[in-house]
């Protein structure tokens, strides 16, 4: 990608881990900023992004400029919805640094950032020109954000591949350990899912929807607990959770959410909400949910692992009736069952 | 464009003539919202964008809703932009009831919004739907707006068709005393012809660039005026300095901006800056201008009336020394010549 100007965007955790050799490796091929942003989910806001805009205007970069964001999703949502919208969209390249930012958010175009009403509920698609992933850089990533990506990898299972889910399962330990070789097949076969699905559907007309799966509860929690949870630890209950709903209101096969609960629970992921979590606040949070229909939040179901349900109409999101998701929410809660359908 | 919910976005002049009627017949058709901004450029801000998306997600409009922008260029403008990036885009009716809008603005997928750097720094492509211009509604536009649309039709004949030129000199009364069908005629071609430039290059990678016919200047004008000057008066101004200086450069054909001179003096438009412009303010205001490349500012030339100047490279922009720019500023402000060059 070239460029009259490259402009660095990173954070305080990453920046300098990696920042300062990318910068000068972009200095040398021209002029070049960087940007720093305060690490955390609380950086992807309008005000960061009108800092970093005003950033970079005063560094004078022009439409013929680049935006290069190195960092895990927090930065490179909110530099990419920097880059789509200075000057009505300038080139992006995605330098992915943590698991779950290789895995899912550098890859398919999805820029936002939060707004007091919800998460990404503002945001382009705006499509990286390029995605460099290094899973060498894996080696000092926390644990806690280690796992957080697993939990994305086995939602690609989930919705598309059961051999793939088994294998992460198999080899959970080798992954924990950092394997790299092993990290490496994870982050290839991930993106080869992800990318197949937005390449049917850029713009999540349909399909692309799947990879909503445990999503529509996922944001739900991170919004009840003030984005404490992380999200890919958020999407690990919301896929259990909506799996068991699915298995309630007859969407999904009997057992898919306990198999997602022993997969996750092998990778050290909770299948359980944080504790003292309140059901009707996630059930209310999920109500303006930006996937919703008329009010009604939508859920991208499995039919089993590796297949995903369809609605009547061919859709791929489905409503579900909310004493299904109370239910489900309350067993991952307590680890009971409230009702015969949850056997 | 059938949706869950309606958006009309529309200001303090245009609400009170059209919106009551526009938001009662969407009403009839399902849930609707009727959302008034300020009239005026200063409502192209972040802080209106920020209000409007806030106050679509707190009247529950989800991704099946609709934004219907009901005004002229800062309306659809500032809805556009909201619409490119509410919940990662929906769709966008543009509704134009100035002639600028309908002839220009509404047309071709550009919102933004303005920021201290300058105008429409900040944006995005987004493609309206469905654009409605009843020409009816421009009998009570006042005179000064009208002839500010008609600033943007003269550049049309400017950069595609010579004939088109030469007609609105000759209709200029007709066009001034709203003959409802010459108007219809005018907005007809000037849409016809900016939808063929930007069918051909809807992101402005290369050809659109000659729709900025004058604007380098327009803008630098709007600004050094404190955004006082409105657009097409600014754009009027832009056409004929940018084509003397393109003269003097060697890049226009003698003549040419003294006829643009005489066509958009028979419409009542000036080509002269306000009384007081700093020129020198003019230059270092186009320095950061959005055109720009490697901080150098690029102008779309006419080579003469109807056809424009290509660059070595086949672009559609080029630069200027400063010295001839500065020069036409002068003829502008002064009607004397500056040099040999400016017979």
């Amino acid at each position: 990608v070239g460029a009259a100007h490259y402009a660095v965007v990173s954070d305080a955790h990453v920046g300098p881990l990696h920042a300062a050799r990318v910068h000068a490796a972009l200095t040398a091929a021209g002029p070049a900023s960087l940007h720093l942003v305060p690490a955390g989910e609380a950086s992807k806001s309008r005000t960061r992004w009108a800092e970093l805009t005003d950033a970079l205007l005063a560094a004078g970069m022009g439409r013929d400029g680049c935006l290069v964001a190195l960092g895990g999703g927090v930065v490179g949502d909110l530099a990419g919805f920097v880059a789509a919208t200075y000057m009505r969209g300038v080139p992006l390249v995605q330098v992915p640094t943590s698991l779950l930012a290789m895995v899912d958010a550098s890859v398919g175009g999805k820029t936002g950032i939060d707004v007091p009403a919800g998460k990404n509920l503002v945001g382009a698609f705006h499509q990286p020109r390029l995605v460099l992933a290094d899973p060498d850089v894996l080696a000092t990533l926390p644990l806690a954000e280690l796992r957080a990506g697993l939990a994305e990898a086995v939602k690609h299972g989930l919705i598309a591949d059961a051999d793939y889910l088994a294998g992460i399962e198999a080899e959970a330990d080798d992954l924990l350990a950092r394997n790299p070789a092993v990290l490496e097949r994870l982050v290839h076969r991930s993106v080869e899912i992800k990318a197949a699905v937005v390449g049917r559907d850029p713009l999540e007309a349909g399909e692309r929807a799947i990879l909503n799966a445990g999503h529509t509860v996922a944001h739900a929690l991170e919004r009840v607990t003030g984005y404490e949870l992380p999200h890919g630890l958020a999407v690990a209950v919301g896929l259990v959770v909506e799996a068991r709903a699915g298995e309630s209101a007859g969407h999904t096969a009997d057992g898919t959410a306990d198999r997602l609960a022993r997969v996750l629970g092998a990778l050290g992921l909770a299948a359980a909400p944080p504790a003292g979590t309140d059901p009707e606040a996630v059930l209310a949070a999920m109500a303006t949910d930006k996937k919703g229909r008329g009010g009604r939040p939508r859920y991208a179901l499995p039919e089993a692992p590796g297949r995903m349900a369809r609605a009547a109409d061919g859709g791929w999101t489905l409503p579900l009736d909310e004493a299904h998701v109370r239910s489900a929410l309350d067993h991952a809660r307590t680890g009971l069952s409230a009702g015969p359908a949850d056997v």
